[in-house]
């Protein structure tokens, strides 16, 4: 059974895989490592672990990983993953890096948009953007997959399609997407003060957000063509979930059956991807916890133009379990392995 | 001191009209109707009036308002208030009306978006719109005002001063609007139950919601040009306010600073409405509980792409704050007067 | 692999049922019912199966159930499962009820707490009471398992091995407990409905509620003396969860340390309870989406005032989940098949 | 009309004082004070105050708050505001104090409690302890005012009556209180941090909190006996409300309705308390915004146990409302001027 290591396992994302890989049945967690807390029982740092797993977190050491790994989640702040993923990758260890440091192609798009340089920009054209639906054929042969970002993949699932289907869009697509707190991360701040964030909804980053770009990337990677977004995100009071909302604007009506057929047969070997019957909405309720997302699909204006909806678990499809999902193809394990869970209802 | 009523007290915006108006040093509230609660008092039917007003409902009987009000606000569903409000009229009340009965000019459109007839198209005519910063002249006359619903005040607010700059919008604007769940009512249902709506978020309506052509007739009363909304609402997990993001693609290019100063100078003497600095954006919470609105203006694109955020508390600005702002102008008032709260930052 | 059946599997327990037994590894969901919803998928009624289970709800008929499945689950209102139950009994189905019918040993009380007769008054005896740390040698052979109510859960566990010490508790202990509200059920209602239940927290039913009986006939059965409860729950705006806070008077002071290592030792074989450290207090958050609990302990005044924390997930230790691990054990099945999931951090 | 001063504006004490005081009548606010923030403007600061008040921020300067205002509100950390009140004191401002630090009339529990010497040891006997109900003849004419903790509000006003009344309390009486999180502060910090105090439950420092005993003082200022109380604070998702739920064991049996008399006559010109009936029970929400505490009565066990809960919104009736009391008595201003704001239902 391959043995499996999370770097930074006290962040949220770390949270979350050590949660899902916890009760993997094909792989163990052999190493967690968290510079912040070493040497403090994972169960004492984060108590949802009590009586779960009381290992102590270890320090982040490349040896001491490749040593007991042979694939590594890396669940670290951009800038810092960039200087890990070689140690490991040169010591034999296979990554997933749940960062943005390897999404890029170009890393004048990475300084440009991380205000930093790149490392080891090699590493960016080798780097697999990780999103199986898409991407799965090439992840399953990948030493170093880049994770993608929540939003980017909530965008992404719901958009590829239309744009491999041919039909023609007009102008900018305006993407206004809302997620929960927990994408915000773990380090306290003043605008995620619980009081400050709670019962308040707000834009932020309207047009200069990272993932802007990243979603362009995303879809030129499989289309050939570079979309035109303005990605508009929201800040939403709860603490899971992503709803996207995509308006699109055609040059030729379009039939709404006709989109969903195409989105349901392309997504027919997709466990995880949901397309909704007409006039459902999708809720961030319904993927909740689980590493489902689920699409909405809407026609105005005679066919004119097109809106549509996806949810996610930031968490879950949007992070954690994606990278699980990538590391089951990386490991030739079944691609639902470990991430069967239901979404809970309430 | 005039003397004013509330027909349908028990209801979330006769609620808060009652605590708006309990405080209110210039008119004096003589009586307030609940059919379903009649005879019981408001403090037992509402806790948060213990102590503060012990009196009951009264039946709603015309003859019974009219004797102790000059004004009445009706709290009433659509289809109810056009029985009612003629009544009050004929017997010298005059009327600012809550509901959607008296917000189109046309009574075919009123059919179209709200599925019954309308009783007396007459009254549409005569009716003002009750947007005092747009329309506030022909509020100080009216004997019937039809009080704007709460995603069309936080929307006309934020465009007419584009449509009045003679700026050319191209294409459809996108109106991505986020509601807290008091504005979907006080009645019980599976989709308001506590569990179902807490911690998730969804869009409801999209394209097909009343308040569209609300939008676009507010837009065109004032600008005598109707533009095309797509109006897509979406349900936040919070008990109050109103965030609508709007998308306006522009065909020559603008300049933010200009566009910024048109709407600071448009609403210099528009004491309630707030035009923010550059870079900054609304927050629900920075007008909760208040009768504000702010309003965030960004371009992208060169110029060429226009967001605009505005945000509002939907039973204040959105309904209720609203409706007393009317008043005071229907009574000569000052505009302000009963509504000076600022925001609960927390 | 048994066969099991879910009655009534659209209130929020049937839902979380057949989430957890939809991934249970050892039984087969042969069967699950809706009288309101009979022959619509599940995955309609409830989108959070969309892509998981698409099987419509069959009408309940006993033949049915019998034929289908050779253990059910009740999730029915009290009153209701009592007819259900003796007719699948009798078909030769074992039953979990998870309703109030069948958690009393004597019908007088049951009529006096639930103000109606009961109509099978000698399976009262036959029924075990499923707490399965406690009881779990008479689950494994029981046809009839009453599985305890949320409340009383998190209660019993908590004093259990206190009354079993031997300590000598002096007057009457106050249980002050807090719960989210799925705790309350699917049905809506003005008092859940979203805007009178968020930013809000209240009590209700003070020494007037069913689960105290319940509380204290649990800890009588397993310690052959009555304690005698003053129990006050609380409404907690949140989706999940029960923190229950327990104040005993002891007549004699005690060791902290000696009363965790009682509780330590006492539950060192059961997989779900666990007691913390000094110092550490239980949160909900912790079990969240678990079928664990965790208790917390403090001395006071010397030693002479002994203060008790404890939370579970409601609807999975308080409900459903513990309903499977009555399964498991009344199969043959190991205690913690299907219910390893870790808590939900955030 | 008086000239005040806020010193310490930017944390939720200081901007409710901000918010209370730019709307009261009676009073103009001068001047307001931020180290942190100084020179900036309030609204920048806290953007509810947008286009209400535009004002720079102050820095602290006894001699500047002295020429401008002649009382002033301290919103400082303990420890802090025992340095600055001498200063002002000294320059002849009046003070009210929302810190702990002249709660304890002894220095000695000062210095065990809050872990730090107390500077002004002989302030602590001039210093008035403001709980207008019981002590308002003081505060009239106190130069110093200790405003009370936010849960000993709570807790005095619905215990104080009872020992007035001469019931003989039994043992322990067990204070089981619930707070919403701005009582925490506006700090941000990891277990206040919106996605792990969201969605969660949880008790703290039971038994060691401060504000134990700041009540039994309190009550034992006002009846020569001091109580033995068991403090056990709690955190709710939610921003404002405190929920104490008392429970007292008496050594003779009472009727419940000769209680509730005894506290409704002792509260009758208590604009702010208000005595629910029979059967009611407080609720946070029906207090929110306003300056109010409502207190329930329960008796049970055959009248010898009785079972109280108040309710208050931290933030108003809790410290900042308060405070505004306690000025307009030291004024002499009608005791609920600036403070008739009804609650917000929803």
């Amino acid at each position: 059974m391959e043995r499996v290591a999370i770097v930074g396992v006290t962040g949220y994302t770390g949270i979350e895989l050590a949660r899902i890989l916890l009760n993997h049945p094909g792989i163990e967690l052999a190493i967690f490592t968290s510079d912040t807390y070493k040497d403090r029982p994972l169960s004492e740092v984060v108590p949802s672990f009590a009586g779960v797993e009381e290992r102590p977190c270890a320090p982040m050491d490349p040896d001491l990983v490749a040593t007991e790994a042979g694939l590594a989640f890396l669940c670290l702040p951009h800038g810092t993953s960039m200087r890990v993923a070689p140690q490991l990758l040169e010591r034999g260890v296979r990554v997933v890096d749940l960062s943005g440091d390897y999404r890029f192609r170009d890393a004048t798009d990475y300084s440009e948009w991380y205000k930093v340089e790149h490392e080891n920009p090699h590493l960016l054209e080798e780097a697999v953007y990780g999103l199986p639906e898409l991407f799965g054929d090439r992840v399953k042969h990948a030493r170093l997959v880049a994770n993608p970002g929540c939003y980017p993949t909530s965008v992404i699932l719901a958009l590829a399609p239309l744009f491999l289907m041919g039909v023609e869009v007009e102008g900018t697509i305006v993407v206004d997407s809302k997620s929960g707190v927990s994408g915000a991360g773990r380090k306290p701040s003043q605008r995620l003060h619980y009081p400050e964030c709670n019962e308040s909804f707000s834009p932020y980053g309207t047009g200069v957000h990272r993932h802007q770009p990243e979603m362009e990337e995303g879809i030129e990677r499989l289309c050939k063509r570079r979309p035109t977004l303005l990605f508009s995100p929201h800040l939403v009071p709860m603490n899971r979930g992503i709803l996207s909302s995509m308006y699109v604007n055609l040059s030729s009506s379009v039939d709404e059956g006709e989109i969903r057929g195409f989105y349901q047969e392309f997504y027919k070997d997709s466990p995880f991807v949901e397309v909704l019957n007409r006039g459902e909405y999708p809720s961030t309720r319904n993927v909740r916890g689980s590493n489902r997302c689920h699409i909405g699909i809407f026609t105005l204006n005679g066919g004119r133009l097109l809106v549509l909806f996806s949810a996610i678990d930031n968490l879950v499809k949007g992070a954690s379990g994606q990278a699980v999902q990538n590391m089951n193809l990386m490991l030739g394990l079944p691609e639902t392995m470990g991430l069967e869970a239901t979404a809970l209802f309430v």
